[in-house]
């Protein structure tokens, strides 16, 4: 009944359209189809601007793929992230229009070309944060964002992001990736009045702690305007991005 | 140099304008002014949309005053966070426009009355957290934006936050402090396309360890859509907030 | 003599019955059996309802098959966890009635039909929680209880869990397994007046920190009614469901 | 809606009983007070077995009072917990029942006799244990439950412990608190075949870490059929405990 | 010169036996053979009881083959932990002496009978601690102690230990080995009045962390009387409880 | 039980000297006195060497009263930690002969001069660490040890430890204390073939982290022979050091 | 004997000047005074360039005062850190030339003017690091070094930074202190050829937890060139600062 | 422009010789090569010393192998760090001169034969430390130092280090690595009056945490003058090494 048109409902009720039964399944209609080993939220798009995306890792191939079948029914466009390149072939089969990305482990079934709205620029701070900006490159797109990249500007050498701050301003919101220190968000901040997502990496030496160093500067930032999401979650960083830079858009 | 028209000084030069020297000094402009025990940012407002906030934890009165005076020369409205009433007391004297929220400890002084663009709305899980969400309303007021609360709807009654879909869907942006377990944003992103904003909060029995176990709730929701600030960092949240907030508004 | 019957055995003594050596081999009666590598518990069914459970893990694959000969004599039904196939295998050349559940990694011996004692059910939050969903309904249905599953209904969606409080309400006891950030508990516990168990998992992103997220978070629900139990322990969940669900049925 | 009748209510509607805008009315009924600065959830004791129970931490005075007249209003047993005796002073001022526990820092609000169902047995390891006892006692109790406590029992002498197995048995639950180790759930778990639920103290020297030590020896016992709640968290115990012991009562 | 004879020196030097250039040779004898990639302390064996024992961990089977050719020169009986099979075997081609205990992970050189002095028990909690406790009982009979075990005895079948209370009175010093909960040396040094020393194990579910569980027990171990060693570490356990199991012995 | 002559209470019962309920009653005999808000362990002193130890902490003055006149029913010499001056002053009142350490916090009572057997040498590595060392050596004195101090030899200036390797020597258990960096224990145990049992303290800069850096120290060293207990347990150090130093003694 | 000249000692015994008992004490001889609660460090000047420094926390005014005392028969300049004014108004009356440091709590006794060597630079972050940075100046500059500061150039405004690289550039040896993220080291070290010391402070939000945010961001720093000392410690920075600063000075 | 002639560009500008146009260019000048997946900081060497050096992992071959390439246009002599061996094949097919030290895991190409600067000591504690040396070693050595080392002197025996007093002394600069607990810089420090960096490794047992327990011991070091570097960071340390042993050099 959340997000349903209740009132239309109980006017059809009280004309006599419909009788109680079907009224009671209309306002408790959960949204969603049982598949047995899952509850495929179907009414997600609606709710959240783009379908459910399947979080591949711990899941059987199998199960992947029954999933996408399901969703395939309702969106055009689809994506699942962490996937195994043998999933995308079991995927593929049935959608031939999937494509994989290597590095960052999506897989994308575009059956319509995603609009290209806004303008997200992701920067990372250095090449073995790859990976997380290609999850979140392929997330950011295929949700309709125009997304644009900006790779190995750590502050090691701050000249490098110095140089483009134009480029930083002429964004709408700006994903910072970072590994070891995770210093590159805070000097962004202080920089531009954009709002900045900052996503740590596990990447670095020991007392990286798998991300946790990243994870507390960036969280400690005195720049403001910063928010943070999980370590190595460059989908969850696109999909804020996404809500974000749709504002005013449409 | 960083944000200075870098162009029309060197026109000046190689016209005559001014001279070598000159052009150095103004290429190099650092921006700030040195009051000895501070520099203080006054380039600040054009940067990142609102003057320097001063963190008055840690400071002395007498040095948080002269940083406001300091800051004073530059811009109408300024904000003081973390204040303790002595500090206040100290600051209204130079500035009567001072008002201090004893919730939030927040010092604001208005010179001007602030704008009220888009829509905030700030949303807390428990009457306990009340400190935060001060802090986080009178940070979003004084930087110009329009602010509502709602207070008091954490999970243990699911109803509470429900009834109060269509006021999710009327904000722009959406901030949601939690203490305790911190589940509440991951319920709140599930249910509207909004951004939004996570604060944890210290408050809570043994193991909430002051703040890390919403914290790192927050980070792990699997919704989507939310960035995490810092343990009762409502500051932080307002300002994040106030960017994204005026996405298309000017 | 913990669980003897120690007045019996003082008034056959003094009746002459048996001497004062027997006396004190009754009395202390361990009531295990040494195997050279372990201590068999062989008198825990009587105290604990349910014979020895064997955590495999750790165990080499004759050791195992070696306690699951030495309990089969005092009980008809037994249980492994944690067991690899290789030592499935083993266990059924000795017993063929075993069974292996891949998912959950049990292993089975039901010589006799368990009881379907009252009513446990068993809810995950992910279609990634399976394995621990699995390891939980073996060990339930094991001990004597009648066990439901409700799978993949976390928060992200909250519509699918309040579409499901009737089934909520007709359990004895519920068990609640969720990764990511835990927090369904919360809201479970929030909707019904049944005792809650609830487990977190190891599934999910960097700061999941191998399930420390959600732990804390289902520590900290501040709807109370909730126990928690180790993190993927979905055995420790149905042991303690299993005592719960039985008060009141024998 | 949820927990409210809705065919009662589509039935009146169909039959003109109620207009479209009443049973809007009825079916969204949020079940709580709004009294500005909370959110009063006077429907809980429908959906929870008892009223909503006010954590006074971190509340002042006055919001704690207001609270208890809003929820005075729908019932007659009312708990505070967390309570200085200042608030408890104002608290009897407009309830002259109240009580206050010093060592358990709890108000009570006893208007009717509380029923004594069941049997809930509480020990604890240590004297210094004690304050966590008492708010656990006085919230068993209110709710309606038969409690009683073994006190000083823990395993550095552990023949306290068997001398009162009996004891132990004679529960149909039990609540077992310590600090220091934490050893004691994981003995009493081994003697009977009750549900036992952990709770943790932060007393102890320095590695008890504020009481993260007996927490994670808890929750890693490997007797089974232990559900561990929150450091310190009487209250919480007691909640799990009620519900539990009312199984098969009513 | 720390434990050699200054005094010997000296007067040799004075009386004109030997050169100064020979005294300060003498004096400042490093007592270590410089290997290149090591040095061997030779003089070990006379400060601390027995010769240097060979961490094999992180050595090449070269490295830990040319110590133990070194340590040879000096001490008949040798040991080395946490070996491989494969360093073993080129241990055995110079040592054909050398014995492999395959789950202790264990090589030991016996040229002569160790001798079997007092008595040290050694207890452990469960059938998955055996690595640990193989390791620590080949360290304590190499170095000279009568050594005894008892296996499985953790505190989910209390009796198992309370049985064998003689035995525990039997010992002169008692390693207990736990893992899990690490409960099992609180119970036992609540009984004797032997000194304890106890080694968490890495053996457990999640929040077992690895051996943080066990190991924050025992260290708040309420008993007292117990002394902990590094988690996993049986050698070091040994180690101890033959320095001390050798008081009065000599 | 534990610890009774079962065999002598069974042939009086046999002999009809004792009927059977008087068996159960002296099989059963707690060992314990219940006095209300504590089970005091009367037994202990038999079992354990010394009489029960009172930790003051968390008990307030008028309860560590009621224990210590229980326990001074049955033994002369008796022992209260961590507690306040005004704890003695009521402590005093009973027992005239009460002293109290100001810098231990301790009480002890001494009705009987305390044997002066063997010999513990405890060493700490700064005056800082004089709290924990007062501590430690009240406890060890009044149960019946010989004790000697070297206090503040830290590793900053090796020296101070070098040339005291004979006075190491001379005792049969040594105890270090230190804080900081916690590097003491280590190098003492490469000087001596004495057990050693190392007490972290809480003192120190940031990083030390409440005393968890020197714990860890502790526990990583490499020397072997080293036993850990809690932090600034100075206590519990003394009571392993007595059952340790006794050995041979008796 | 170590740093003794051992061989002056050996030839005048030899020649008869001292006999083997005086050669003996020489050679071990302590270089320390036993003051009875402390072992004064007399030789530490000699060995580390600056007399033992007083860490005065957890000290009585009484200690501090008599170690000043024993210090001063050997060194002209004295320091103490940590230390309350109530302490130094004590040690002022013995040594009247002595001065306190309200900021950074320091006692400095000056008897001689320190030399002026080399160039050493303190940055600090913010205004509320100034307590860290007061220490370390007092420290560097009674070691005898030329001390110079910049204050409140965090990344918030990196202008403010990137105005002053010449100054940077003219230190020998650079410490830069920051709280909240720590970023500002990395941004240094990637400037500059010059060794960094960095200090944390505990200066922040809830997730700076106590320093150890700023801890770890300096530790991870990907510029390579920079040292860490522990949190809040001004003084370790500056005596590795003056033992770099001094290559090449003397 | 940082570090670039200002001055010179604007007096070019002014006499005409160049253009505003190319005036901004040079003065924008990022002083990096954008090679698509990086940015190289071809201006590392000027600022800092040394070429940026490569840090292998997480880079594919491919990639690896470009930067090089780049790099090798602007200096002669080049490192890579944590590269795998077949890495290293690559790279050799292109830089002949390349080699690969297989314990330290480098690729370095000297095409100019490094300087022999100033003096490098490097320390480790045990034989189990050397991968980390020998990174240590190259980064010191292809950097332009003279480097020796002295390995396995850790304070088991503390004489191996005592008996090296003069080779210490002989070092401009001392780094000292160590694993399990870390002691051995602390105590070093205390011998002599050089700069010390300290590395911990994650060599050992269990509390060891992965190199965190050596980590906190050195940074709560009480001997002063100690840096500290990441876990196993053997590059940083030689670094940090390299720009304070060439003080006084130049």
């Amino acid at each position: 009944m959340i997000g349903k048109d209740l009132k239309n409902i109980l006017e059809e009720l009280k004309s006599g359209k419909i009788g109680v039964e079907r009224a009671i399944e209309l306002i408790l209609d959960p949204g969603y189809k049982d598949i047995n080993f899952a509850r495929v939220d179907v009414d997600r798009s609606r709710r959240r601007d783009f379908p459910e995306v399947i979080f591949c890792e711990g899941k059987s191939d199998d199960q992947v793929v029954k999933i996408f079948e399901e969703l395939g029914k309702y969106s055009l466009n689809l994506l699942g992230t962490r996937a195994n390149h043998s999933t995308f072939e079991m995927v593929k089969k049935i959608f031939p229009q999937a494509r994989y990305n290597h590095v960052g482990r999506t897989i994308t079934i575009e059956r319509e070309k995603p609009s290209e709205k806004g303008s997200i620029l992701i920067i990372s701070a250095g090449t073995s944060d790859l990976p997380v900006l290609e999850e979140c490159f392929e997330t950011a797109r295929i949700m309709g964002n125009k997304v644009s990249r900006l790779v190995d500007v750590g502050v090691a050498g701050i000249h490098r992001i110095l140089y483009n701050v134009d480029l930083l301003d002429s964004a709408k919101v700006i994903i910072v990736i970072a590994g070891m220190d995770g210093a590159l968000p805070s000097v962004v901040a202080g920089l531009v009045k954009k709002p900045i997502i900052a996503v740590p990496t596990s990447v670095g030496y020991g007392a990286n702690f798998n991300g946790l160093a990243p994870l507390l500067t960036m969280l400690n930032n005195c720049s403001g305007g910063i928010g943070v999401v999980n370590i190595d979650n460059g989908f969850g960083a696109a999909y804020l991005a996404s809500l974000i830079n749709k504002i005013g858009e449409e």
